[in-house]
C-alpha cells in the first residue's frame, strides 16, 4: 500500500508553504511579468539585486522573493511553522539528522522574515522554515490597483520526484502532510506516480510528480476565478508576453481547478490557479487517479505541450536524478 | 391601436443614436468618473471647455461629449444618417417644418464630426444629424490599458416624455424608429406608458418613459459583461464614487440587460448596460408589458430609490411640462 | 480593551461550523428552494418529514438538515471537532458546567453523523458536536448537474447576539474562535457591535451582530463566484422566488464577500457568499471597523431594508433578550 | 488592390446569415450534442429524420436544421432577405444567371419557413433565399432552462473557398456583404487570404479561407460570454463529449472574439463564440492582418491542431477544388 497516514507527531508543525525564492536575470524583467502583467505587489526592493512581492490579499511580507543570481534557480522554498517553540524543534530536528544549514537569527534573518531555519530534506531541496513575517498593508481593497491577473496569493508549490515513494514517506511520515489526490499505476502492486500533499486545508501545499528531480515544476499563485485567467491571457499577449503562455486556460481533472501556465523570463513556471476546494474534513478519503486516465491532467481533453512534462527549475545546490519510473507524458501529436 | 408601424420611407435615414453632449461644472472631476473609473478614452480635449471620449471598442471620434457649461443639462444628442444625402434630405424636411437651427459645415463643423445639421424634435429636443466622425484608433484590443467599468461604446438614450403617444408616433412615424418592447396600461383602451425604439437591430437607441419631459433619463454605455459591472462597482467604492451608484446591478424583466445605474458629477444618470438581444429578423414582434407587471422594471423584484423616477437631466433650451398620465412609480418602501 | 486572545486550550478543539437544522412547514416546498433554485444535493429523505443536504463539493452527508416541526425556527448548530477524543473532553466540560443536554450513540446517533453531543452556549443556543459523518459521493465534477445558484458547501452562521462581549468572551476564550475583523464604538471606551470568528482559517465560521437575541441571522452557503450569484438571481426570479431575494448582490467591505440574501419559504435567511480571504497566517491582525462607517455593510454603498436588520429565526427553547446596546440599523430611506 | 466596395445595388438585400442545414447519421445522438450539451432549443422533429432547432433568444423557428442524410455533409446556408419583393429580385436574378434550383412555395416550402428560393453561388455552395420563419416562444429569461453553453443564436458560417479573391468579388460585388477584416499576404502584389464579409452590423456573417473548397469549416454560435464557453467545457467533459473540443478556449485576434471550437459527432465543426464588435459606422474601414501575423488566428499564441486547418464539410452536391494559394496552417509543434 503506497499511501501512509500524515504523521500524528510530525518533526515540525508546518501551516502552509508560504514563499519562494526565485534565481533571476534581471529584475526589471521580472518585475514586467510578475508586476505588470500578473498584478503582484512590490513590497521591498534592494535595488537590482532583489524584490519581495506578495500578493493583493497578502497581509505579510512575501510571497515571491526574486535574487538576480543563478538565474533559472530555485533558491528555496518557504515553510510557515505554527509557532516559534515548533521552530525551536525544527532546527533540532534537522540538526540530529544533520541536514541543518543555518540558523539565522537577529540581523541576520532574512528581509521581512523573523528567525528562520534553513535546512534540506533528504532530496536535497533548501527549505526556509519560520514562523513569522512582518505585516504590511493588504490590497485586497484597493480594486483601482487591480490589474492582469490580480494575483491575491500563493497557494501551492509542484515539484519533480526522481523517488516519487520516497519523497511520499517523508513529506507525509516526517513533516505531517496530508494525502489529498494521488496518481498511481494499474500494476498488481501499484506505484505512485504524482501526489497532492496539503497542510492549510484545501488541495494542496506541495504536489509531486514523478521525474528528473528533484526540480521545481512550479509555483500555483491563487487567483480570484476564471475571468481574472482571462483577462491575464488578453493582458500578457498584448504586453510582449504571449509567448510565456504555455498550457491552457483548462480545467485539471486533478484538484478540479481552472489553470494556466506560464513561463517567466527566466523560465521559472508559474501557475494561475483557482477553483479547488476544501479537504478538512476528518472523513476526507484521499481521492484515486489511474495513471492511464487521461481526464486526470486536464477534465477538457486538451494536451500539454512537451516543455510542461520535460522543463523545471533545479534547486540551487542540488544534483538531479533520472525518475525510478520512465516519464510516460501524454502530449500533444 | 397604441403602436403603429415604423414609417417606410423616414424622413431621415438613421443608422442609430451614436453620441450625447452634456454640461458639465469641471472637466476634471468628470475625467475622474468617466475616464478613470468607468474606463472611457479621450479623443480630444478643449482646455478646461470641453472633452470628446469614446468607448474602447470605438474607432470613431466620440460617443460623449463634456462641456463647461450648464451643468446638469444635455445639450444634445447626436444621429448618425446613413449618407451625405440622408443628411440633406433631413435638413429640407427640418427646414420645412421649422425646427432646423442650423447647418454646420466646413470650419463651423464640430470637432471630430463631418457636417452637421441641428433641429429640434416636436418637443424640443436637440438632436444633432450627421455622417461621419473622424476615424480614431480602436483600443479594442489593448488589454493593458482596461480598466474600472471598461465602457466599450453607446448603446443606447433614455428620455422622459410628457406625451408619450405623440412621441411614440413622431419617432415611428416620422424617423422610422421600430418598437422593440413597450408598456402600457391595462385600460379597455391601454395607454403607452413606455417605449423601446431602435433603428440599429438591438434592443434599443432610444426608449422614452412617461414623465416630466422632455428631459434625458439616462445615457446607456455598453460593457462586455456582467463581471465589468461588478468590477465598475469595486472600483467605484473604492475611488470616491460609491455615492454614485444609484440603482443595481440587477437584470432588467425589459430588454434583459444586466444594468447598474450611476450619477455623474454633475448629476447626469448613466447605465452600464449588457446582455440585451437582436431584433432585425423580421417576424420580430413588439414584447407587450403591463404597466403592473413587477418584472419589466427588474427580473429580480429589487425596487428603484425614488429618485430613479424623478429626477433627469432638462434638455438645453427647453421647457419641460407635466406628463400626461400621472407617474406611478414602484419605490423601495 | 474588548478584544481577547482565543483559547490556547479550549475546551474543544472544533474545526469548523458544519451544519445547521432548520424547522420548515414543508419539505417540498423548502427543496424547491434548496435543490432546484440553489442547486443543492439531497443526501437523505425521511418522507416528508426531513430532508438531509449538502453542497456540490460535500463529500460529508450533510451541512444542511431541514425537519418539519418548528417552522423558522433553527434547531441547532452542528460543530465538527478534530478527533473523537476531543469529543468526550467536550462532553465532559459541558457536563461539568451543566449544559450538556445529550450524548447520541450507537443507534440514537442522527442520521449520517457520528456519535453526537447536545450541549448549550451560555446564552442557549443548542449546539451539535461531533467528529465525523458519512461519506458520500462527491459531485464536485458533475457539471451536468450544476444549475441555479450551485452552492459547493456550508460556509458559516450569523446570530443575533444580545450581550455581544460576553459572547465574544465565551467563543473566544472558551471555545477557541480566533477574531478576523470586528466592528466597535467610536466611543472613550468602545463596545464591541459585531464580530467575525473563525477555526478553519477563512473570515469566518460564526458571525455576531448586537441585536435582539440569540436568534440566527443567516446561513452562509460558498458559491464559486459572482456569476453563481447572478445566475441564482436569475433562476430566482423565473421560479416563483423573486421575492426570496432580500438584499443585493453586492460587496461587504467586511470580509470582502460578494454576497446575495434570500428568505427561504419559512423566512430562513440564507447568503449566498464568496471572494474572502485566508486567515491563517500567524501575523495575521483582526481587522477594526468603526460602526459609523458606512463601507462596513457594503462597500458599494446600497442601503439594506429594514428586514435585515430586524428579523431572524429563533434557536429552539430559547427566549430571547433585548440587546445591550440600542440596535441602529442603516436602511433605505 | 484586392478589396472592392460592397454593392450599391446588390442582387439581392440579405439581412443576415439565418441558419445552417447540415447532414447527421443519427438524430439522438446529435440532440444530445446540440440540445444537451451546448442548450439549444428543439422547435420541431421529424420522427428520426430531421430535428431544427433555435438558440435561447431566437423567436424564429430554427437557426440549425439536421438531416438523417449524406452525414457529414453540409446541405445549405440559410440567408434572410429583406422583404418578399426582395426575394422574387433574388430569384430573378439567380434564373437569369442559371443558378436558380427551386422555388418552394405553398406547402413546398420548408418547415417552419416562408416561401424559399434554392440557388447556388458561383463556387456551388447551396444557398437557401427567404424572408421569415414561423414565430416560436422566445426562451431568453427561461433562465431555468438554460445549460451547457447556453446557446443563444447563430452568428456566422466560416467557409473555406479554393478562389478567395474570386468568391471575394461576388460575396461583396453582387451580394453586398462588407468586409470588416481581412487577411492578405506581404507580397509586392498582396493577395487576400482570408475575409470576414458582414451585413447585420458586427463582424461576420461569412468568413472565407483558402482552402481546399468549397467547403463548410464551420458554424459560429453565439454565447453569452465567457464564462458560458467554460462551463460549456466541463458539461461536455462530463457528459462524453471531452474529445469534441478541438480548439481553445481562447482569443482570437481577428474579430477579437472569445472562442471554442467543437466537432458535432457527424464531425462537423461548431464555434461558440462571443465577444466582437460593431461594424456598422460609415467610418469603419476594413482591418489588414498580414499572412505573417501570429496574433491573427489567436492572440494569446497557442497553436491550433492540424485537423483545424484540413478538414470541413462538404457541401452537398458540390466538388471541392485545390486552392489557389497553398495552405500555410501553423500548427501545434
Amino acid at each position: 500500500m503506497p499511501l501512509c497516514e500524515p504523521a500524528a507527531e510530525p518533526a515540525v508543525d508546518i501551516l502552509r508553504v508560504s514563499h519562494v525564492e526565485l534565481g533571476v536575470s534581471d529584475i526589471e524583467a521580472s518585475l514586467a511579468f510578475y508586476r505588470d502583467a500578473l498584478g503582484m505587489v512590490v513590497s521591498a526592493r534592494d535595488a537590482d539585486e532583489a524584490v519581495w512581492l506578495r500578493g493583493l490579499e497578502d497581509a505579510s511580507h512575501h510571497c515571491l522573493v526574486l535574487r538576480r543570481t543563478q538565474p533559472g534557480t530555485c533558491l528555496g522554498i518557504g515553510l510557515r511553522v505554527r509557532s516559534e517553540a515548533d521552530l525551536d524543534r525544527a532546527a533540532a530536528h534537522f540538526a540530529a539528522v544533520g541536514t541543518l544549514e543555518a540558523r539565522l537569527d537577529g540581523s541576520e534573518r532574512p528581509r521581512g522574515q523573523g528567525p528562520t531555519v534553513l535546512v534540506r530534506d533528504p532530496f536535497g531541496v533548501p527549505l526556509s522554515l519560520y514562523h513569522h513575517q512582518d505585516t504590511v498593508a493588504r490590497q485586497l481593497q484597493n480594486y483601482d490597483r487591480y490589474h492582469g491577473a490580480a494575483v491575491q496569493r500563493l497557494d501551492h508549490v509542484n515539484c519533480f520526484a526522481a523517488e516519487l515513494q520516497a519523497t511520499h514517506d517523508y513529506y507525509t511520515g516526517v513533516l505531517g502532510f496530508r494525502v489529498s489526490e494521488y496518481t498511481e499505476t494499474d500494476e498488481a502492486q501499484p506505484r505512485l506516480w504524482a501526489l497532492w500533499l496539503h497542510r492549510k486545508g484545501n488541495v494542496h501545499d506541495v504536489a509531486l510528480t514523478n521525474g528528473v528531480g528533484p526540480r521545481l515544476h512550479h509555483v500555483g499563485m491563487w487567483v480570484r476565478g476564471e475571468m481574472d485567467v482571462i483577462n491575464a491571457c488578453d493582458v500578457l499577449a498584448v504586453t510582449g508576453f504571449a509567448g510565456a503562455i504555455e498550457r491552457g486556460p483548462g480545467r485539471h481533472g486533478i484538484s478540479n481547478a481552472f489553470f494556466l501556465y506560464l513561463r517567466d523570463p527566466d523560465g521559472h513556471r508559474i501557475e494561475l490557479f483557482t477553483g479547488d476546494y476544501r479537504t478538512m474534513d476528518p472523513e476526507f478519503a484521499p481521492i484515486r487517479w489511474s495513471l492511464d486516465d487521461p481526464r486526470r491532467q486536464t477534465l477538457w481533453g486538451q494536451p500539454a505541450p512537451k516543455t510542461w512534462f520535460d522543463e523545471g527549475s533545479d534547486f540551487s545546490g542540488v544534483s538531479v536524478r533520472q525518475p525510478v519510473m520512465p516519464v510516460r507524458p501524454q502530449v500533444a501529436s
